[in-house]
This record gives structure tokens, sequence and C-alpha cells, in this order.
């Protein structure tokens, strides 16, 4: 059992975007891979939970970055499980640059569903976890609850092909996507994301047409994903500076 | 000089569609990757170019694959530049597996310019790139020059943050996304790209809001991306089978 474990990742041209900074969207990706590869390397990861019909979830996730790495740059990902409750899980990140200094940090919650019910796992039966349990605890605010938005402007969207992944539903990231393309490149190029924070309530599949709300208080950004069905898929909240 | 780059990549989540395999983007990403990888090695490439107000565009690009390869496989991107002329060189890339199997190849055609004046460099100039001349030919038919679509569909696009890369241009990736874009899940689920070709011909910026033309014959596809202004962006031909 590797308590935490350490991946180092070179950002790549289209981790950037066009101020040569990794964007929000490749960040969490690699903060999922790293949770992907720290979890298979357990034996509690997708590896494993391919061969028994069931799936990690994540269902809250926050960033917080004191700077966004460059083009080129190595980084490094350390993740730890904090606690293991019977519905969810919480893991936790710390991005540090190619000289250990600590430049940013995530939270994440989770749980486990069997694929074909969608009902939740106990996690307290699962082999090994409860032992990565490491009690560390996060180096930013954990994701809270996000409000919902009342009102702002409206976008649509229909899910292609590029936007879903291996489950066919919408990759989490393109949500993150979506949201940043609402903003001018003059507002991208004058403004910093300082926390990031996401809520998913709901899948999206190929062919859905989502409504974005979009709520802009100054610094503080709302948005709010709905499915046609009226659903929520996801709220999430960034925090400019 | 090294004159053959020898460049090994993990596949990721994100490189990967709905299928669990690399996507032609996400691939064409790693080819050019591999080709800066390259050029920067040998003292021609962006990392010196940068420094003096010029840079490497891409004119033409053709992939083709026996196989396109799994998240978490390990492939090589092996890349050489055949021959050197005034206005163009060639650069061939050859795909392998995690056992040195031949799964695929690549060819490109590049020409260098000032990115004040956007002239054209005369390449002979270029220190060591003659010398880089390896006369190794492509292992796949180079890019030649795709059709121009007559009439079919057209859908529009404006471009996004997320388009964009460092130069502030669409990334010609985007290109491939949009198109893969048009055809349904279910085309992608039956269908294989053998062979990809692209024709870039103008920049796209920030903002312009571009059509797609798009004409299918049975298992060829032509595209055309056209500026606000009429003037082509790019033509694009995939082969499927």
């Amino acid at each position: 059992m590797t308590v935490i474990g350490k991946y180092p990742f070179q950002l790549s041209p289209q981790d950037c975007d066009f101020r040569e900074q990794v964007s929000l969207p490749a960040l969490g990706d690699l903060i999922l891979q790293a949770a992907g590869k720290s979890a298979d390397e357990n034996g509690f990861g997708m590896q494993k939970l391919n061969t028994v019909n069931r799936t990690w979830v994540v269902s809250r996730m926050a960033i917080e970055m004191q700077r966004f790495p460059k083009w080129r740059e190595w980084i490094n990902i350390e993740t730890w499980v904090e606690e293991v409750g019977r519905a969810s899980t919480t893991r936790h990140f710390r991005v540090t640059d190619e000289y250990g200094k600590e430049i940013g940090g995530a939270s994440t919650l989770w749980a486990m569903i069997d694929v074909e019910s969608r009902r939740a796992i106990d996690l307290k039966t699962i082999d090994g976890l409860s032992e990565a349990a490491s009690g560390i605890p996060a180096v930013i605010d954990k994701p809270g609850r996000v409000p919902s938005v009342d009102g702002g402007t409206k976008k649509t969207h229909s899910v292609r092909y590029s936007d879903i992944d291996f489950n066919q539903h919408a990759n989490s990231m393109k949500y993150v996507e979506w949201l940043l393309d609402c903003f001018s490149l003059d507002w991208h190029q004058n403004h910093y994301i300082k926390r990031f924070e996401i809520n998913f309530l709901h899948e999206v599949l190929y062919g859905d047409q989502v409504e974005i709300f979009h709520k802009q208080d100054e610094m503080l950004s709302l948005f709010e994903i709905k499915k046609p069905d009226g659903n929520r898929v996801c709220k999430m909240k960034l925090e400019w500076q």
C-alpha cells in the first residue's frame, strides 16, 4: 500500500491554452489521471473494478492554484485518500513544480456504483480501501455545495463524439471547457482562476442537447448545466482574480 | 544530430475516444509533439525559432494506421526529415507498439515563416536543417492535394477559447475534431479510419465563425473549412473502411 502516490507529468502543447499555461480542464484531467493511477496501484482502481462491473463516480471536485504551470514544465501530482465512509471517500491532491514547491491543490469526493443497477456500493466492503484512509487532510478547502443559478444567460450545447469518454457519457472535464468558452479572450487574458468547484449531479449522453446557465457577479461565476428533461447535470463555481 | 528521433507516449484517457482507442486528433497531436521534440533536439525547433521570431508552419499531413492503439498502451513515434528544399521540408513518422511492431505512419510537409512579415524563409539557410535530411522515405504515401468540396452539407462553428493554441489561432487538430463530430456515434462504432489527409491553407482566429462543408461518397469523406471572408482554412480527406 502506497499511502501517497506521486505522479510526474510534463505539460504538452495540447494541455496548454493561448497563454502557454495549463488549461483548467487539462489540469483537471491530469488530477483525475493521478487518482486513477493511485487507485490502480492500490488494487481498488478501474482496472480491478472493470472486471466486477463496478465504477468510481466523482461527485465533487475543487481545484485551487497559486500558479498555473506552463508548457514544457514538469509537475508532480501527489494524491492520497483521507477518509472512507460507507457512501463516499475523500481523495486529495497536492501539485508541486519540478523543484518540489507547492503550486496548488485539489480535493475530490467519490462514490462507487454497480454499472448495471447504478446503485451505490458500501465502500467499507472494498478490499484495501479502508487501509488506504490516511487521515491526511486536504491542502485546500474541501469542495462544498455549489449554489444554484437563478436566471442568468443561457447557451445550448449538443453532446458530440469529441465530448464523450469510454462510458459514452460526456467527459466531466468537457463541462469545464464549455464553461471557459463562455468568457472572451480578453477576460482570459486579464483574469486568473483562483478556485474552481464542481458538483456532479447527472450524466449526459451523446446527442443530448444541454442548457448552460451562467450568472456572473464580479469575480464570481456560477454555472449550471441542465439536461433536456430538466435534470441538473452539474453546478460549477469559479472564483477569479 | 540524431537523424531518427524516437519518443515514447503512454495513451491517457483523454487521448482516447468512447471505444478506448486513441482519437485521430489526439494521435495527430502526439505526432506533432514528436516533430517538435525532434526539431528542438536538433537545434531547429520552436525553442530556437521563438528567439528569432520565426515559426514552423505545417502545410500538409497524412496519417495512415493499421490499428489505433488503446488507452494505457505505450507507443513509440519515430520521426525523421527526408528532404530539405528552399520552400519546404518533408518530415515522416513511424508509429510502433510497445513490442516494436509497426502499427501506422504519418508524413508531413513544413515551411518556415517570419512571424512579423509572414514571409517564407529559405530553409537552406537554417543551421543544421540540411544535415538532418536523411533521404529516408515515408512508410506511407506522402500527403497530396486534397480535392475541393463541391456542394455537400454545411455547418458553422465559432472559434472559441478552447480551440486556440499559443499562436491565438485555432489549433490544427481542432479541425479534425470538428470533422469527426460530423459523424454519428453509430458511424464511429462501425467504421475504421484508414487514411487521413489534410491541406492547411489559412489560419483562423478566435471569434471567427467558420463554415464546414462536408461531402460523403460511400467510404470517402471530403471536408473544406472556409473563413467568413471566403478564404479556405483547410481541406481534409478521410478514407474509412
